[in-house]
């Protein structure tokens, strides 16, 4: 077999491009479940992100000469599952917000490791224009989890303990 | 629904505990389809580390006064699924290594993520030996993360490129 880092890129481009869907679609369900306002906020404000995050895949696609496509991305299909069954079994529940904040960190740390490999393998493919766009969406991302950390040390734990 | 933050946390342990028995057993394969000694290493190395948080949380569960039982995480089956997929799709290819890489980093990442909502959690439900427990465990993630970032820069990505 002689599938080589171009090809692997590409197979990893797929992937984080129907993550990204995926997540799109989940994010407006997370906001409505939020409870605590900061929180419905900074879910709202990271889905306006994530348009922005799959336009730069669609441009790195472009860059690779390759028509946008998603490849179901198994990893994203659990972590998101997981957020799903959170709402289903927190629902009216003091803890459900440190719940969907837990489940959104696990898709932000999924995110962070795929975008952090991808920029690499683009770098080591001379792929420099693709490298920093996809070190843009990492930064966002990377922001969105510090966000997410504060909004948990803040309001949203001590309401689910305050019960 | 009454479920509090100490009823998610007991939830999140057992997901978690599920998590670290499946990447037990999953490490020894990732280390066997290893083609660079340096990343063979760190997957041994990381297996052996990896008893050392099972027993961690054993120690967590005894905290809480629960016995310790698994849970399926949707997550990391999904997540190790993709790794077992590489195995196959690049299996004597030259981006072979940098594919199992990236699907360990995504692995460290999940574990990241959950080790520190959990770490919060348990301070903010005042179990200050868990936390202390799953700060350890934490730090070693996030060493593991950032030594397999270094092989990815040096020898693993370049073999793949080299073709």
């Amino acid at each position: 077999m002689t599938k080589t880092l171009d090809e692997l890129f590409h197979d990893t481009l797929k992937d984080i491009y129907f993550a990204e869907k995926k997540i799109l679609a989940t994010l407006p369900k997370m906001a409505k479940a939020a409870q605590n306002q900061e929180l419905k906020v900074a879910f709202e404000k990271h889905r306006v992100e994530t348009e922005g995050h799959v336009d730069r895949l669609e441009q790195v696609f472009a860059i690779i000469d390759k028509k946008p496509q998603g490849k179901t991305c198994a990893a994203i299909v659990g972590i998101t599952d997981e957020g799903a069954e959170i709402m289903q079994e927190y629902k009216g529940s003091p803890a459900l917000d440190a719940g969907l904040l837990a489940a959104a960190q696990a898709v932000e740390h999924y995110e962070i490791s795929r975008y952090g490999t991808m920029r690499t393998w683009a770098e080591e493919l001379g792929l420099d224009d693709a490298a920093g766009l996809l070190q843009e969406t990492l930064d966002e991302e990377e922001a969105t989890d510090e966000a997410l950390t504060e909004i948990a040390k803040t309001a949203v734990n001590q309401e689910a303990e305050a019960v």
